[in-house]
């Protein structure tokens, strides 16, 4: 793990690092040391490891919860490069859906592909975060919806350091049989005009869930309009988890 | 408005009260005068004024928020006589569902004969509470599930004081048409195994519902099993809308 920059603003500091090929940022709070609760964040579609939504959810776990955040770059993601086969595959679905095939199918097979990888690179990236001296070896939580739902319904199935997830804007076709193996609490989000999920779908991944505590919200609006209170309610629902 | 007995404990004042045939609880903050959020809590079938969780939320509405509560017996529960035709239906439908006759239907039409009778009560209960000098014409909230959302849901669409409702446990069979005449906030809670209101009714009353800021919570278990959580959550969507 190279740490390759680091800066601080209003108590949090943020260390980019690479671990191989996977770039990465680390939030923490500034000049700490000891073990605390690591978030895993993990980006939407199209977006990276700084994105606003994630940058917005880590300073918050930090300032507010004295938390540690994590987010990698997703492969063809942020400072990766293409990656040939899964930039075939985009071009190939983009193509298939404009000839009138039905997105949510060909999402949910792509990202059952692209988890087969994140997957052992993002188990990779706790083992080394959890080595740091203001980061240790405390209760982990996992934050993602949309991409970072599909990717993070089998990491968080095949984590056993994952005591509690965020999910949601995603739908039970390529994952149902990893979440019928998640047991420990989910919050999971839900748009209710969801226009990349059906709705259907969404409600068959929560109830997949193997979890006994699992909670559904759901809120009007398309897959981008998730409202700003839901993430009062995802720091309160780590909390309640995590410390 | 006639006060039939005051008690206090832990800074919470409960006044029982009649106002006509109604019999009702009031609970402040105990010694204050000035205007303040009011809410209204519906109880559940079977249930009361006073029933556990009417009391606990109540004592927590108060206690943490400074709010004024209010709960009133609906007819032939509490201490209300039976209602003879009421009790005539409630009799029929017994032996209806032991015929094998579906339940939910049955209970939305009686509820929806019971609202006739309780919308103008409990508006009527809204006129006297705000009169007094403790409670004042603050904004007004609506919580009611079960029993309090079959009837509450006519109550909220016809009563322009309430400016946000949580209800829940309850089916669009009765009340879709009243629901797509609300448009506050709205917190809507649905018990996944419902063994009393189908899955897919729950839903549609919250997609009856006609406000731009509405929000659902779905977690597992039976139609009595709502995790105490909820209430956390009650607690501060009033706050957040009410304040």
């Amino acid at each position: 793990m190279r740490f390759t920059s680091e800066t601080s603003s209003d108590g949090v500091s943020e260390q980019l690092f690479t671990l191989g090929e996977i770039p990465g940022a680390l939030w923490t709070p500034e000049g700490v040391v000891g073990t605390r609760p690591l978030i895993l964040l993990g980006h939407g579609g199209g977006q990276h490891k700084k994105a606003p939504d994630i940058l917005t959810l880590a300073h918050r776990l930090v300032a507010e919860c004295g938390f540690a955040a994590v987010a990698v770059d997703v492969p063809s993601h942020g400072d990766r490069p293409q990656h040939e086969e899964y930039s075939r595959i985009a071009a190939d679905n983009q193509a298939r859906v404009e000839a009138g095939e039905e997105l949510a199918p060909l999402i949910a097979r792509f990202q059952a592909l692209v988890a087969r990888q994140t997957v052992p690179e993002w188990r990779a990236v706790l083992d080394a975060v959890q080595q740091l001296e203001h980061v240790g070896t405390g209760p982990v939580g996992y934050w993602g919806v949309s991409l970072g739902c599909g990717l993070g319904v089998p990491f968080v199935a095949a984590e056993p350091r994952v005591r509690a997830a965020v999910l949601g804007l995603g739908g039970a076709l390529a994952s149902a049989e990893d979440a019928a193996r998640i047991t420990v609490p989910v919050e999971f989000l839900v748009q209710w005009d969801d226009e990349r999920v059906p709705r259907a779908q969404s409600l068959a991944l929560f109830d997949a869930l193997a979890s006994s505590e699992k909670t559904l919200h759901a809120n009007p609006g398309k897959h981008g309009e998730v409202p700003a209170f839901e993430r009062d309610s995802t720091l309160r629902f780590f909390s309640r988890h995590l410390i």
